[in-house]
């Protein structure tokens, strides 16, 4: 596959310093190279918002980072968790006094490395809380629901803590209020083609023309399902059959809807299946308060989407409404 | 190909729905479907602005349809010019009085649409300028600049416009800011593949692995040559040396740089290419003052990437700061 990039081994590097040069706002850690963090990070007596995990997931993670949102960011290798230390640097770049939120998903390598980060911090006496995100509906069932992965949904985790630390939230309210926030969020992916490590140079999966994955996971890990391709209103149908009962979301509710494009599929197929959910949920009594359509979680160069619902209450709304600003959200703007 | 689709003839269709329902901001014209203005346009006083082209480029053109940008938008099938009734449609909905300024791509059909339009909105008493964008450097020799084609510089054309629309300006001030904006602007592309109107199926041209045509246009017309792929940071050399001596950008000259990926390359490698772009600037002695990098006008699944360079002054300055809100561009935001 045809490529935008130098030495394969080093795209982070090379990732990394054009987000540097392009956004002043961002800067990297004095003493880790792996930890960017925005410039108004670690305010006095505000809750540092910090989260991690593997590259190839752009604008995910360190596009999240920057006002109002995530303060610092660890940065890993692609699909690979940061190390423990790059944890620990980047709650020691976003801590203002006030504590810090390390937000992150679901995977065994930042699960563990989190845990490291969190000890060694205390012992410098930052006070660190997690959430876990695992809004991912198709990694294991409901009654497993602590094995889910967190994919998407952890911009709504994300942008509703970075809301609650603006407002001068204290550690227990941002993380009661991240915790929440994922708790009523669920996602689901399609994919329609593989994606490739560049340093790797073939998949480690396949997906055949005229076959789709349902419930792919953000490194290929296997979904609910192999099947035949359909239509997109048929994609949105199998995508909410799943989702909405799982929370359950009921007439009467209002939602947030992340519709994210995988990472090669063109923005004009990302508007054509969020019209087909749009519909569906329409028909069935529930609003779409908030939403965005575009490449917000990705997975390299896989052809696919996602689709992430949060059951919306007046706190969530108010916090996903707060101005903010970042590369891959800015709430906001000209008036 | 794997594609998030309905019936392929109708994906302009099904796009345009979703783009309505996501975004409640923009809305389509009562009597032409294929027209969309925002909730703003058509104010008492001040110039409309807009634009039109071939649907495949998203977020180019409907997603600049926003507050302080694009008043109003023709639609086009994939790849093909609007028809002149949408024009003149658009022109109606984005005309408050003050004329409008319509502002597209030199494509033979546009221009034989707009003009059409522009005959048939005379006989309704609506004053139409039109500046016809020719920023893409490969398309022709610099003696023969009125064959060159118009591709993402459009976006800081608009841009520009919009905000001296917004600042009060004249139908004349309007005009001379956009058509200024254009000649110093000056973009490039690299196409790493070839891409898929659905309603045909198969591409009408190829790119090898291992292969890359640099010039390429934003339909896979043929560009200055293609060659053996190289890194990015060749990639960024062989455009800059085409961009450069053909404005000419000189030492001290400040830019706005747009970093535009082609549909299917990630984010990750066009920041790869952002920062080899960013450094033969700075060694250039180049400053670059105003940038974007991401998904900001493609080629439906294409891989490749388009730099587009715009010498700035201070008053291109001050409409590229001027507050601005849309899918495609926002300026703003949280502070």
């Amino acid at each position: 596959m045809n490529r935008v990039i130098n030495n394969p081994d080093l795209v982070v590097e090379d990732m990394l310093r054009g987000i540097l040069v392009a956004h002043p706002e961002l800067r990297v850690s004095a003493d880790n190279p792996r930890v960017v963090h925005h410039v108004g990070a670690a305010q006095k007596g505000r809750v540092g918002i910090v989260t991690g995990g593997g590259s190839g997931h752009e604008p995910a993670f360190i596009g999240y980072v920057g006002q109002n949102v995530v303060d610092a960011v660890a940065v890993g290798e692609i699909f690979s968790s940061p190390t423990a230390k790059s944890f620990l640097d980047a709650f020691r770049a976003a801590d203002g006094g006030a504590g810090v939120a390390c937000l992150y998903g679901n995977y065994a390598g930042d699960n563990m490395n989190v845990k490291m980060a969190i000890k060694m911090a205390e012992r410098e006496g930052i006070r660190v809380r997690t959430v876990v995100a695992n809004d991912d509906a198709a990694s294991a069932p409901l009654d497993e629901i602590e094995k889910r992965r967190g994919v998407a949904g952890e911009i709504v985790m994300w942008k509703v803590a970075g809301a609650r630390a603006a407002q001068g939230g204290s550690l227990d309210e941002v993380i009661e209020a991240a915790q929440h926030a994922i708790d009523v969020t669920r996602s689901i992916g399609i994919g329609l083609s593989a994606c490739t490590i560049p340093a790797v140079g073939k998949s480690n999966f396949t997906i055949k023309d005229g076959e789709m994955e349902v419930g792919i996971g953000h490194h290929g890990e296997p979904g609910i399902e192999v099947q035949s391709t359909v239509p997109a209103r048929d994609m949105a149908k199998l995508m909410l059959d799943k989702l909405l009962p799982d929370l359950p979301f009921a007439r009467g509710d209002k939602v947030s809807l992340l519709l994210s494009g995988l990472g090669a599929t063109p923005l004009m197929e990302q508007y054509i299946l969020y019209a087909e959910v749009a519909d569906i949920l329409r028909e069935a009594g529930i609003e779409i308060q908030f939403s965005r359509v575009g490449n917000l979680y990705t997975s390299l160069e896989m052809m696919g989407v996602t689709v992430t619902l949060t059951k919306l209450d007046a706190e969530l709304s108010a916090c996903l409404a707060h101005p903010c600003h970042s590369i891959g959200i800015t709430v906001g703007g000209a008036s």
